[in-house]
């Protein structure tokens, strides 16, 4: 019996001959790794994602009760054996049509919540390439093209950046959250030279790290790995705008002084998680110089927009920052992961990780490990993930990112600009980057606990409808929705959609419960 | 001009016509993501990549100059444009073989040299799926499958694992090094609850972790980015297998806690990165118990041997470790990173990390994030890695993972016999997993100095040959040469090709410099 959720198109005919006992030779193991098999499955996989790239519906998420996957997906794991072609291909299309239906609809005008994306196209296939040439790119030797690129890609994209050419370095790293945390580490050794070999505890320090009150968590989950303690993030207040309120940092600084903090890091947003706010780098490069801080911008929303002519400017100051990390997967619309940490000196790479390893480490340095990456990542075994992006960028050059990123950041202007004039919504920042929050306001007046409440449940009925996937955010500890555009194919006749579908989900909850007393918590 | 590196193979005609202009509709950014665009791309790389795969001849790696892959590269990235499909395809093409032709030739039985390995193929054609798909899986909403099917590769794994089967649980992480990373924070948190939110600096304790002297270098790394501090790792010596020597731990741990440390965590290999030995987990784990220490192994590369009847016995002890981690893609054939960390109490799961995030981490827990990770994993935008893993174990079993290991191992046993029998090698150990390391031994004596220089050169000379690729390793301070086995096409008949390049390559060395005085340092 097949669960419910195994309801797939039957295989056309061809393709279930094509992988038919016939073609396997009853070789064990060969047969699971022969380069025909491979063209086979590559061919069935490549006809449903052709078909689920063409799909242009509006649709967000069908969310799924877990216990129903669980049952579909249990079913799927039995049974399996090495000598049934027929089977592996009638599961693998099963597989691949639950795995695409049950996932969000990335490619389609209703998705509108998250900050990842369906990439370029080619990229996925260069993943698939980079899957079965098998180079881990931590080191020359096993990746010698793949750390080639990286320097490449590091000028390439320097030129916008505008780190001195001749000092700067990039490395590659598995998310913006290893980065960061790296970045931390590499300005927790610059300032206390003794923490990596003795360690923190017994030192009589008091590290610690200023940052955006709006800060992503990776921060502070860095500051709690780190030895440093999540206690010692000085929260920095945000203006209205939600940036750091640059005039208020000294203050803190000074107030944390004299609580016994060492302060030692600020970290500042290239577009933050909740809003895609810039916070003002200029300004807070001058107080980093004028106190010795280490200034680290994560930049895994919002440093792309450097790669465009019109939209660079809102990222000033940028260029004076010590370490920035650089999200691809995120706003190049490549798969994930694929991070960029910058420093501005090649030196200060050096300094997040000191050590050596016979096996991996050569003791005589020559012009192979010159390119080795290992000293200065995380990991061991790395995926070349920097190909994903060179590809798009040799192909096409840097002007399809730049049209991209420009057609989001308008779209998400233009959507303030409805918002600001419909009176049953209200936006609650002007968009610095593709990030737009925002509350709808029902007829009669409700406290800004209900108000959130009622944000929510909206967020959760619209999700549910599976039209339209929108998120929530809380803002100084009340819910709001928020939408991020991924997509160059939304259109204002899109948000209008939306706009309408909240509010006819806003109705029903008011006819429900006219008081919104009731709303989950 | 075309620079030197780049000299491809023609593009078919019918395949240059596919991409020809008249397929764009002029449409921009529209054309570069369509549908059409992907299934074109995909099948010129599954033609080369399927070539690729069929080339079964003995070769290694084609070292090349940098500064030849950095000219060719920089050709290939320049005149990228959004329009011209033609040079699209043409460009792909090049690169794609550039990129295999500068790879170690991980399906050629010339390969023999690290632990990364060419994948099940299907498994390749999961990473196209999923980076088409885009579902980050570090929550449940956005990569419904992913989720489910962590949990059930968790127990598929732990049934020959065999932790606690209703305690246990089972998080993916980005490779093997975050995984120890995570796993020795989880450890750090229990053995000092304060130490995430006060930081370990002022807190006068000196937390420290034992390790075998063989330990991978990213547990050494962990303490020095723990706060921990390199120095307050304690070594334990290791036995005449490079295994750790059991009977000496107690000392050493006594003679730690003398010098006034605290050590928290005990760290053993399941299949050691120089040797592939396997540390007595059944003594440690008595030890472990004994001192109250948290009990981590490292069984990055050989964990997956639990899959198979005949080397299960080897791992024995294991089920009695606190903490796991298994690196799917060294010895289970799937494409990098595929990490799995195991914690033998789900409790102990959700120390590493503490804190929330409004905008990932929901509040109100439900039956959807109930399947949440990011709470036990490092990462917030994560692969959805397992994918990779379970496609090939539900098509075909766990039969032909543990066939494999078998072939591999079985393989590696007679090699040390041969090694054992011809009078100018000598094997350095009895192989515990499918990792041999072994000297050439020149007629003339040599001190070990010199003896290790010789290998050296000899790695470095077979390297540059493009035959054989193998590695060499530091052991007790003196390099010797090492294979890994990770390709079941290898055959004993291999073995002695290899073994008589070797002479070869000695027997040169020898002529040029009878001494063996001016071998590099």
């Amino acid at each position: 019996m097949r669960s419910e959720l195994i309801s797939v198109r039957d295989l056309p005919t061809d393709r279930a001959t094509v992988f038919s006992s016939e073609h396997g030779d009853g070789n064990g193991l060969e047969d699971l790794f022969d380069a025909d098999c491979f063209a086979r499955y590559a061919a069935l996989a490549v006809d449903r994602l052709a078909d689920h790239l063409a799909d242009q519906s509006i649709r967000g998420l069908a969310l799924t009760d877990p216990a129903l996957i669980l049952a579909a997906a249990t079913e799927l794991t039995q049974g399996g054996t090495p000598d049934n072609p027929e089977l592996h291909a009638q599961k693998f299309a099963e597989i691949i049509d639950l795995y695409a239906r049950t996932g969000i609809q990335v490619y389609s005008p209703g998705y509108m919540g998250r900050q990842f994306s369906g990439p370029f196209p080619v990229t996925a296939v260069v993943d698939l390439v980079s899957a079965v040439l098998t180079q881990p790119a931590s080191f020359y030797e096993a990746g010698q093209l793949p750390n080639v690129v990286e320097r490449i890609m590091g000028g390439e994209l320097n030129r916008f950046l505008g780190f001195p050419a001749d000092q700067f370095a990039m490395v590659t790293t598995s998310g913006g959250s290893l980065a960061n945390l790296t970045a931390l580490l590499a300005a927790r050794n610059r300032r206390y030279p003794e923490a990596w070999a003795k360690g923190l505890a017994g030192s009589g320090l008091r590290p610690a790290i200023a940052v955006s009150d709006d800060v992503h968590y990776s921060i502070t989950r860095a500051a709690g790995i780190l030895g440093i303690g999540e206690e010692h993030i000085v929260r920095l207040p945000v203006d209205n705008g939600r940036r750091i309120a640059a005039g208020e940092v000294r203050g803190a600084l000074d107030a944390a002084a004299a609580r016994g903090l060492d302060v030692f890091c600020l970290v500042a947003s290239a577009g933050s998680t909740s809003v895609g706010a810039i916070d003002p780098f200029d300004a807070l490069a001058d107080i980093a110089a004028e106190r010795g801080l280490w200034l680290h911008a994560d930049g895994a929303h919002g440093a792309s927009l450097l790669v465009s002519d019109r939209l660079r400017s809102r990222l000033g100051g940028l260029e004076r920052v010590d370490s920035l990390t650089w999200d691809a997967h995120k706003t190049m619309f490549v798969p994930a992961a694929c991070t960029m940490l910058f420093y501005r000196e090649r030196t200060a790479s050096l300094m997040a990780f000191q050590q050596e390893a016979s096996y991996v480490f050569e003791k005589t340095a020559d012009i192979y490990t010159a390119f080795d990456a290992a000293e200065k990542n995380f990991e061991c075994t790395k995926r070349p993930m920097i190909m994903s992006l060179w590809v798009p960028w040799a192909l096409y050059g840097s002007a399809p990112f730049a049209e991209k990123l420009e057609l989001l950041c308008d779209l998400t202007e233009e959507t303030h600009a409805i918002l600001t004039h419909a009176p049953d919504f209200v936006p609650l920042h002007r968009p610095d980057t593709n990030i737009l929050c925002f509350r709808y306001l029902p007829p009669e007046p409700l406290d800004d606990d209900a108000l959130g409440r009622l944000q929510c449940e909206i967020r959760t009925r619209i999700r549910a409808r599976g039209e339209f996937f929108i998120s929530k955010v809380d803002l100084d500890g009340h819910a709001a929705l928020r939408v991020v555009f991924m997509n160059h194919r939304i259109t204002p006749e899109h948000i209008h959609l939306l706009l309408n579908e909240i509010r006819a989900v806003a109705h029903a909850i008011r006819e429900e419960q006219p008081h919104h007393k009731e709303l989950p918590q």
